[in-house]
């Protein structure tokens, strides 16, 4: 398959909840601009995202709702359940365990780790995910802490990492790696508001 | 000032990081290859990020760590502290107010509104913000809730809200979103492990 970039990627994501809002609509075609407005892009990127994968739709009659919310999860991977660990037991952590849309899309969170035991009765450096396979970390521990963390990680073959800690994690070239930083998405807002 | 991507203000965001962790090692001069591999770009890239805002290195002595640092935190807007609402006092929204990198770069929450008084003591249905001039609002409500609490604090002033409800919200051109959406997040992660 050709590369697919991740802001391609995020669309794709986009468009699948609003088939998913459509469909429970009743409805059963949509247009590109029906879709492009909810990816906030336009019909022609929204033809071209999906020519990616093969042809859709048909012309003047829209995409079939049902066929085209299948086929996107299949891209996305969304066709099975993820088994996902989460790293640190501090506040964010908890909160992230408790995350309602996780489950929806078929992210269990099967296991909690900290090096507190008295958090959670596990510590991470006692992290055994050889056991049940794991497919996805998420890592809501202190920056010091991370990369010896997902050292752990990787070597007890977790292939994804979703990274809250404030690091760039050095990783080998086969694990995907999405970092969130909550302070640096303030800061494009601060951007944002400076350079108005 | 030309438009500048997000893509670039979030290098920029790293790059000051960076710039701080070197400054307290003591260092006074940092190369563009050693700014490149945090953000994770190349020194052709960090050169370009650079001139858009003027001239900051010399050829073959590099950049001034102290210099830089000042000139990126006035580019970000960081060189003053912004009064933040956090709406939605569930556990994500708890978690973000306690959350210690907002302050430690000048983001203060200064209140948190919720539907449920018994919460926080304070319902978003009488948000009142007037009072006390807001500079960026974090949404934290449930999606259905979302564009209803938008609206009441575009009418307040705010003019930038970091958006965590799944759903994409309608402002004036004037007023800045940033959406974080958890669930997707992992989605970029399924995705690789499906396509790899």
């Amino acid at each position: 398959m050709r590369k697919i970039s991740e802001s391609t990627v995020r669309r794709l994501s986009l468009y699948l909840r609003f088939l998913e809002q459509f469909d429970a609509q009743g409805h059963t075609t949509i247009s590109s601009a029906e879709l492009a407005r909810r990816g906030a892009t336009t019909p022609a990127q929204v033809r071209k995202d999906l020519s990616f994968f093969g042809s859709f739709g048909k012309r003047g009659l829209g995409y079939s709702v049902p066929q085209l919310t299948g086929r996107l999860r299949d891209i996305l991977g969304l066709k099975r359940t993820y088994r996902v660990v989460l790293v640190g037991a501090g506040r964010i952590g908890g909160a992230l365990a408790q995350y309602p849309g996780f489950r929806q899309r078929g992210f269990h969170v099967a296991a909690i780790y900290d090096k507190e035991p008295r958090k959670i009765g596990s510590r991470w450096n006692g992290l055994d995910l050889r056991k049940e396979p794991t497919d996805i970390a998420i890592l809501v521990t202190p920056a010091e802490a991370a990369q010896e963390v997902t050292d752990q990680l990787v070597q007890s073959g977790v292939k994804a990492i979703l990274n809250f800690a404030p690091i760039r994690l050095a990783v080998p070239a086969d694990v995907a790696v999405k970092s969130v930083n909550m302070a640096l998405e303030l800061e494009t807002l601060s951007f944002a508001l400076a350079n108005r």
